[in-house]
C-alpha cells in the first residue's frame, strides 16, 4: 500500500478542513465573539500545520488504487472529526470531548443527532461551524479536493467511489476532477438558491445560511431546540421540504438536465421510485395522524415535512413524532432504511439498493415457483450486473450484522429496547432522530460515553458505506 | 400442475390429523370430560370424511415435483389449522374462532404463543390437543405420511423438502419413506425418554406427556400460566432444557450416531456452533442478570433455561424476562433470529443459515480489502455451493422484507413499537414470547383479529420457511 500517497491525500483533505475553519472565525468577528481567536484559531493552526507537513512533498509514486482511496478517506474522516471537535471544547460550549466528538461526527456524517439540550445557548460561530460540517460532509471533502486538484489523473476515480454513496458509482465525464467540479457547482447553486428562497420567506440571513447548509448536506442541525417548527411558517417548511427532497436526488440528474438530456433524467427509475415513496408515505401518514391534528391541512403539512425529513435522512422536525400513532412511527423507522437516492447527499441504504434487493427477492420467488422462467433484475430497463446484485445483497447483510452488534452494545446502556434500536438505526442511516427519548424532540446527551463512541462509528459506517472503515482497520494485516 | 395428486396428498395428511383427534377423545374419557364426544367427535368426522373423499382413488398420474409438494404442504397446513381450531370453539373453551385459529396455528407451527390468559381453566382434553399439535407440527405431518406410506417412490424427496427446515435438505438414505421412518423413530424415542425423565423428577404422567410433546416440537405450550416455573424444580428445568436443546439438533446427527459414524456427528460445524452460541449467550446473560437474582446459582439457572428456550424457539419460561436488563432482552431478541439447527424441530433462521450469511459477509469484506485473494465460504471444511449461498441470502432478504411488512401491519394495532416488533419476530421465528405485553408472562389475547390473522400467516411463513405459502398463492397464475 502506498502510505506516502495516503498521507498526501489526507493532508489535502485537512487543508480544506483548516480553510473551512476560517469561516466561523469571520462569523465570530461579525457578531463580536472574541473567543473565536482561540477556539477556532488554535485548531486552525494545528490542522494547517499537519496538512502542510503531509503535503509539502508530493510522493514520486503517485499511484493510487481503490484501497488507498478508501483508507485515506476513512482516516481523513476520523482525523477531521477529531480536530473539528476542538472548537467546541476550547470555547467551553461543549466541555466534554466525547460529546464534542459526537456532535462533530454527527455533523460531518450529516446525521444531525445532537447532544445539546439547549442549542440556543451556543455562540453564533459554533452554530455556524456545526451547520457547515453538514455542508462539507454532505458532498464530501475528498470530492472538494478532487474538484480543485489540477491533476487530470483518471485514476482518481478510485477515490471518488469512497465518498460517493450508492451501489455503483459512475463518472459524469471522463475526467474525475471535472466530474467533481460539476457536482460541487450544482451543490453550491442549489445551496445559494435555498438561501435566497428562505430570505424571501422572511428568515434572517444568518438563519437562512445555517438551514441551507444543513439542508444541503441533508444533515438536520438547526439553531433552535424545536427545529423548523420554531418559525411556524408553512412557506419556510415547504421551501425546506422541497430543497431537502432535491438534495436527496441523484446529482447526475441535474447534470443531465444541464446538458439538456431530459429523457435520461425523466427515465431514471430510482428517482421516480423515490418520489413515489415520498407521495405514498405522506398520504399514509396523513391519514394516520388526522386524529392528532384534527384537520387535513395540518396533518398533510406535518406528514409531508416529516416524510421528506426522514427519507432524505435530514432530521429537521416540525412535529414531535413521539405523539404520533405507532403506525406512523413504524413507517418512519422503515423509511430510514430506504434513504435517499444514490449519488445524492442523503443517507440510508439508498433507494436503488432497496430496489435491487426487492427486485432480486421477487426474482428468487419467481425462480422458486417456476425454475424454467428466466428472470433478471432490471433497473432503468437494463439488466443489473450480477456483481452489483451480489455486492448489494452482501452490503445489506453486513449492514444488518453491524446493526445487530451495535444494538447489542447500546443495549448495555440504560434505555428501552425501542430507544436503543432506534438510536442505532438513526445513526447508521444518518437520519438524526429516533423514537422515545431520541425522538425529534429529544437529544442524545444521556447516553454513556461508550454508547456515544459506538454511535460515532455507526454514523461513520453509514456515511462512508461501511467498506472504507473496515479497510482502514483490516489493512494493517498486509 | 397435478391438482389431483395435490388433493390426494392433502387427503393423506388430513387422515393423520383426523386420527390424531382420537387421542384427546381418549384423554377426555379417562378424565370424564363428556364434551369430547361433540367437541372432538364432530371435527374428527368432518376431517375423516374429507380425507376419504380426497384419497378414495389414487390418481393414475402420480408424478409430483417440488411445486406439487410445496403447494400440498401449504394447503394442508392451512386446512389442518382451520379444522384443528374447531374443538376449541365447539367445546366453548375458546369461543372466538379467530382466537382458536391463532392458538391452533401457534400449536402446529410450534410457536407456542397463546391467547389464553387463564390456561388452567381449560379441560384436560383440550390442553392435550394443544400440546399434541406441537408434537405433530414439530416433525411435520407430511413427514408422518411419508413414514407410513408404502410407496418407494424416490420422487417423494421433493415433498420432504417442503416441511424440512434449513438451507438444504438431504436424505439420510436413498428411500425418502425410509428416511422419514428413521426420523420419526428418533423423534418418538426422544419424546418417550423425556416423559420417563420427567416422571422420575416427580412430575405427574399427564403433565409429563404434555411437556414432552411440547418440548419435542420445540413449541412451548404449557398447562400453567407460569409455565415451567410452576414446578419450581431445578431437576425438571434441567431435564426440559437439555431435551429442547437435543430436539434443536439436526436429527441426521442421531442417525449418524445410531449407525456408529461418530466422527461425522462430531465434525458437524453447525451443531458445534449451536452449542457454542448457547454457552456464550448463557454466560453473557448470567453476568447481566446477576443483579436481578443476587446469586450466581439462580442467575445461571434462569439464564441457561431461557437461552435454551429462546434459541430452540420453544418458548417455555422460568423467568419473567420483562424484569431482566435490556441487554439480556436484546440478546434474546437476536437469538430468536438465530434459531436451532437445520433438520431439527426448532425454528428461527437456523444456525447454518446464519453461518452462511456471516461467512459470506466476511468473504465479501475479504474480497473488498483484497480482490485478488480467493475466498470461499466453507461449512464442515467443504465449500458451500454458490446456489446455496444465493438461496440463503435471498431467503434472508425475503424474510426481512416480510418482517418489515408484518411489522407495519401490526403497528396499526394499539401496541408500542417494541411490542409490535417483538410480536412479529417471535411469530415469524416460531418462538412464543416477545417483550412487554407479549413477554414470557403475557399473552396475545389483546391483539385485534386483523393482527392475529397477520401473525397466523407469519407463524406459517416461519414454520414452512416462506416458499410453500408463496407458491400456494402464486401458483394459480399458471
Amino acid at each position: 500500500m502506498n502510505y506516502k500517497m495516503i498521507g498526501y491525500i489526507m493532508g489535502q483533505i485537512l487543508k480544506i478542513v483548516a480553510l473551512a475553519m476560517l469561516l466561523p472565525i469571520i462569523v465570530g468577528f461579525i457578531y463580536g465573539e472574541s473567543h473565536v481567536v482561540t477556539s477556532f484559531g488554535v485548531p486552525f493552526l494545528i490542522t494547517i500545520a499537519v496538512a502542510i507537513i503531509f503535503t509539502i512533498k508530493k510522493p514520486k509514486d503517485n499511484s493510487i488504487f481503490s484501497m488507498e482511496g478508501f483508507v485515506s478517506v476513512a482516516a481523513s474522516w476520523i482525523a477531521m472529526s477529531a480536530i473539528g471537535a476542538l472548537p467546541f471544547v476550547i470555547s467551553g460550549e461543549i466541555p466534554n470531548y466525547v460529546n464534542a466528538l459526537f456532535e462533530t461526527v454527527s455533523g460531518f456524517t450529516t446525521t444531525g443527532s445532537t447532544i445539546l439540550a439547549d442549542v440556543e445557548k451556543m455562540s453564533r460561530s459554533c452554530l455556524f461551524w456545526r451547520a457547515f460540517t453538514h455542508w462539507l460532509g454532505g458532498m464530501g471533502v475528498l470530492m472538494f479536493v478532487l474538484a480543485i486538484m489540477s491533476s487530470n489523473d483518471s485514476r482518481t476515480m478510485h477515490m471518488m467511489r469512497a465518498e460517493c454513496a450508492g451501489p455503483k458509482v459512475g463518472r459524469l465525464v471522463s475526467k474525475s476532477s471535472f466530474s467533481a467540479r460539476i457536482l460541487y457547482g450544482i451543490y453550491i447553486a442549489l445551496t445559494v438558491s435555498e438561501v435566497i428562497m428562505l430570505l424571501i420567506g422572511g428568515m434572517p440571513l444568518y438563519d437562512s445560511i445555517i438551514h441551507a447548509c444543513s439542508s444541503a448536506g441533508t444533515g438536520g442541525f438547526s439553531i433552535y431546540s424545536d427545529s423548523i417548527a420554531h418559525y411556524n411558517s408553512v412557506y419556510i417548511e415547504m421551501v425546506i421540504a422541497v430543497f431537502i427532497i432535491l438534495f436527496g436526488v441523484n446529482f447526475n440528474l441535474y447534470y443531465y438536465m444541464m446538458i439538456k438530456k431530459f429523457s435520461l433524467a425523466y427515465k431514471n427509475e430510482e428517482v421516480r421510485t423515490y418520489f413515489g415513496v415520498i407521495i405514498g408515505a405522506t398520504l399514509l401518514i396523513t391519514l394516520n395522524v388526522m386524529k392528532v391534528y384534527h384537520s387535513f391541512g395540518e396533518a398533510i403539512r406535518h406528514a409531508f415535512f416529516m416524510t421528506a425529513s426522514t427519507i432524505t435522512s435530514t432530521g429537521f422536525a416540525t412535529a414531535d413524532t413521539a405523539q404520533w400513532p405507532v403506525f406512523s412511527q413504524t413507517l418512519m423507522l422503515l423509511l430510514m432504511f430506504v434513504g435517499a437516492c444514490a449519488g445524492s447527499t442523503g443517507g440510508g441504504m439508498k433507494v436503488s439498493r432497496i430496489m435491487i434487493l426487492v427486485k432480486s427477492g421477487i426474482k428468487e420467488l419467481k425462480y422458486i415457483t417456476n425454475p424454467r422462467a428466466v428472470a433478471t433484475v432490471k433497473i432503468d430497463g437494463k439488466p443489473v450486473e450480477k456483481d452489483v446484485i451480489r455486492g448489494t445483497t452482501s452490503y445489506f447483510i453486513i449492514f444488518m450484522m453491524l446493526l445487530a452488534v451495535s444494538f447489542l452494545l447500546i443495549s448495555l446502556d440504560k434505555f428501552s429496547i425501542e430507544e436503543s434500536l432506534s438510536a442505532v438505526i438513526t445513526c447508521m442511516n444518518n437520519i438524526g432522530f429516533g423514537v422515545g427519548r431520541f425522538g425529534s424532540a429529544g437529544n442524545f446527551s444521556e447516553l454513556s460515553s461508550f454508547s456515544k463512541i459506538v454511535l460515532c462509528f455507526d454514523m461513520l459506517l453509514g456515511r462512508l458505506e461501511i467498506y472504507p472503515l473496515i479497510m482502514l482497520f483490516a489493512s494493517r494485516k498486509r
